[in-house]
């Protein structure tokens, strides 16, 4: 579901900062994004959820002009262990 | 992603309980079910993490034999609140 079937993406990394500022700048990017691109929101650990409340946010401001392209869940290496992630593809509609 | 596709399934919502435990339970209702059935791993605000943790420990225990037919986000309501979700969609392959 990730990986080979896009071209071009960029990705937002959810850290510590509050939901609002992530969604405000992925529409941004949304934007900017060229028709064959994607902007994906990428979570790890702890900041799964915090992707998928960031998801919800970009879908109530924009609506039916948001495109839910593609989920993809696995995990991953991070140092000496392995973190679940998630990455949350979008596009304008 | 979800929904109106699946004929059958079977849910499990994830709680308090260590991943292991929703694994297991998992993988015995994904060889009781049967070929046009799906089982989903449901996890809500915090548990989402987990939700997917669970699912990466049984794609280690059962590799191909796996397969996962989707994953749904959104939000949806809890009381007064609304929280996201996770839904995995699994099937044996």
């Amino acid at each position: 579901m990730s990986g080979s079937e896009r071209s071009r993406s960029r990705t937002i990394f959810v850290g510590g900062e509050d939901p609002n500022a992530y969604a405000l700048r992925a529409i941004v990017m949304l934007r900017e994004a060229g028709e064959d691109e994607v902007v994906i929101i990428k979570g790890r650990g702890e900041n799964i959820s915090k992707a998928i409340d960031i998801y919800n946010e970009i879908k109530e401001r924009l609506g039916d002009g948001l495109k839910l392209v593609g989920v993809s869940i696995g995990s991953e290496k991070s140092g000496k262990r392995k973190v679940s992630y998630i990455e949350i593809s979008l596009k304008l509609a």
